[in-house]
């Protein structure tokens, strides 16, 4: 075993990158602005400022800076949980019997449970620098809602989280560690807002979405001065922070002198993808390596492989920018029986352009059947039970693999596993008794969500 | 930071110990032999065989070999989660403004939750080496049900697992990854078995506890000869598997240039102590260093502290051998409001003769209440949710530092912390609202419970 390449490759402290890397910095077709929907124009930092803290707007416009020095403050909290190991998956090939190299960046090691801790300490920093009092945000799956309540619960912030009701109801207990770091949670649609009273009018019964939950948590954010919004995916800044995923990932694999051929994320608002792949985007937008990046969404919310690429409202409740993007319409609202997170309209604007451009190679759409199926089998081999959301990522690594024992290439597929799949167990018990359904959309339930996207808008 | 210790020492897969080391070679007390009930006599590997695989026999009689080599199988899988980093508490040092350096060896990160995965592994395997189809087993929380079924589950191994009735209540999701490892999961007491049905028609409504679950298993494994029962702590053979986590913790803190002055631990049945101790424990077995050792339990199961030094049953029914440990009797059962795990009424033979004879220096017991403050504090600053078990190092460390305060000393502390608290929200939960309640059991109680204890043997 001496020579060869160890279960996990771990960078030391002193590793960890010390910037963030700026995507935008290296793109010929910067992705178009964001659109504040008053005025009909791109948005300025001042449009942002009363909801996005200022350092936080001033990193969301920056498409110029190709690296954004991390600070101290930050870099001392990433040292609790970072670097995160670089794992070969020799239990997974062997199983697979593949000649293909698996990879996978494991970000689910911290309590917070995945990759979102990353931005989340970065976004509370800003806000207690700015001397706010707390900040809103929204919450899917919990995954983001509970990385917000541990970094607010580190600065002695006040967290407020909308949770997207049917989330909250499956998921009882992160809704638990929320409060335990501090955090209120709300199910969201609530009466808290206009934006969810209106929403409870029209549907009393309605299980939320993320994009309502975004909507309840801007107009929060903007009564009085002391409160900002916070979001945990879509956004350029949040793309930004999670650049460290991919910067450490190839610093890892440049250490036991590998490069990926494939690089494979799951997909919901691009938050993962967007990191994982920034640092080998670089080489690609840069003429250095050109590796195969593939996005993986889930067949019940497929924004890139069935959506639109147009300006559209990053929430329901059109209180946000308006964005360009691969969206389903900003009314639109995956089924109630999708289990794998997952579940924004849109795609961040970045990943959209990247894509638009033939950047990102391909988006892939697989069903919730097939990805708790590739999850058990991972489990089992690799003794990690992932998110229903990483496990996209898994299920197209796995037919990757297969594809390569096919042809006999001995392809190196690096994915990301972005969080654990404690807080999905009725996921899986489901999955186990046969009782989870595929229910993609319909053309018509497709046509419903285009028929909100805004006319196209021509700057 | 460059010279300062790291925040986590990470030991490299080459460095994961070859061998487990066997305290009982150095104890010049060793502790005396368990009885089998039958004859009267020191069990002998034919007495332990229709219960035990026959190398774990061989392990459990073993008082004279110092190493015992591990299987190349078994470091295989180890290297899936291991070695386990060697964590200091910078943050938690700040919080508390305490001179004092404290360490934790941090043995959650993998998905079984704790450390149990250490023993779990090498039990399966020598199940499946001896050609059984499937072992038995206990579980209280739910920790060591977990890893057996991870390790079940790697080696194709059919997995009973009876679980205390109260735990299957409190924690449906323990149940839900167990068998999404492909485990069987009977609540206890069952139906299903002699001793559980025997305990039904006393008391229907029994909530269960550990001794009773074991008995369910053993006689489940007796039937036929194609099961065996195994074990996640108490046993020789547990302690010995477990021995991994001290020698790591202690060739890490030598990459460091420390050693640590106090070692804490929480006991329950002894695994996770008995492991983090033993390098530590060889030092002052053979003279070389002495380490001041404690112990921690709760209040609400207080073996060690309120026990009683005398041979007694290791489960309900009595069916198993007799054991001379400390114990409550082994009727004895925590009251059910007790959310902090450690709930076997007696302790590792091991532990209890090095605590008898003074090598473990103090046990110490602590409230529910007491853990949860600690838990919750530590979760806040060090980013990590505890266990409640673990949280009862947690708090004396806590305690130990806050004197180090007072008197100005820099002593070095580790303490264990073995496994996370993803499945304990209900308990955080109730903390955070003010409804735990400590229920010690008073005089009488402990006296029900001494009272069946056996009349004392003499060898």
């Amino acid at each position: 075993m001496s020579k060869q390449v160890p279960y996990k490759t771990f960078l030391s402290e002193g590793e960890i990158p010390q910037a963030w890397y700026n995507v935008r910095a290296d793109m010929k077709t910067d992705h178009r602005p964001i659109i504040n929907p008053a005025t009909g124009k791109p948005a300025t930092l001042s449009d942002l400022e009363p909801v996005f803290c200022t350092e936080l707007a001033k990193q969301e416009l920056n498409n110029t800076d190709r690296f954004i020095p991390i600070p101290d403050e930050i870099l001392s909290f990433y040292k609790m949980y970072r670097p995160s190991p670089l794992v070969r998956a020799y239990f997974l090939e062997k199983a697979l019997d593949t000649p293909a190299k698996i990879y996978y960046k494991y970000e689910g090691g911290n309590t917070s449970g995945s990759h979102k801790l990353n931005s989340a300490i970065a976004q509370a920093y800003y806000a207690k620098e700015q001397g706010l009092k707390g900040v809103t945000t929204e919450t899917g799956a919990g995954q983001w809602g509970t990385a917000l309540a541990m970094a607010c619960g580190y600065f002695d912030l006040e967290c407020k989280v909308f949770m997207v009701k049917v989330s909250a109801a499956q998921k009882p207990y992160r809704k638990a560690i929320m409060e335990t770091y501090g955090a209120t949670v709300t199910p969201s649609p609530s009466t808290e807002t206009e934006a969810g009273r209106k929403i409870l009018a029209d549907d009393p019964e309605c299980s939320g979405s993320l994009g309502t939950a975004i909507s309840e948590a801007v107009e929060c954010a903007l009564r009085g001065d002391s409160y900002r919004y916070v979001l945990g995916s879509v956004l350029n800044q949040v793309v930004l922070h999670q650049s460290l995923i991919g910067l450490e990932s190839k610093a890892a694999m440049e250490k036991i002198d590998e490069y990926p051929d494939i690089v494979i994320g799951c997909a919901g608002g691009g938050s993962n993808l967007g990191g994982l792949m920034s640092a080998f985007m670089a080489d690609k937008l840069t003429g250095k390596q050109a590796p195969y990046f593939i996005a993986v969404e889930p067949a019940s919310c497929p924004s890139m492989t069935r959506g639109k690429f147009a300006y559209d409202y990053c929430d329901t409740g059109e209180v946000t920018p308006m964005a360009m993007m691969y969206t389903l319409g900003h009314a639109f609202i995956p089924p109630s029986n999708h289990a794998g997170g997952l579940r924004f309209h849109g795609m961040s604007p970045i990943l959209s352009q990247l894509y638009h451009d033939g950047h990102l190679d391909e988006a892939r759409s697989v069903t919730q059947n097939q990805i708790f199926e590739a999850a058990t089998l991972f489990a089992k081999v690799e003794g990690l039970l992932p998110a229903p959301e990483s496990a996209h990522a898994i299920r197209v690594a796995i037919d990757e693999a297969l594809k390569c024992k096919e042809t006999g290439e001995e392809k190196t597929i690096l994915f990301g596993l972005t969080g654990t799949g404690y807080f999905d167990l009725s996921a899986y018990e489901a999955y186990r008794l046969g009782e989870l359904e595929d229910i993609p959309p319909t053309d018509e339930d497709l046509a419903r969500g285009f028929a909100t996207i805004p006319e196209q808008l021509t700057l």
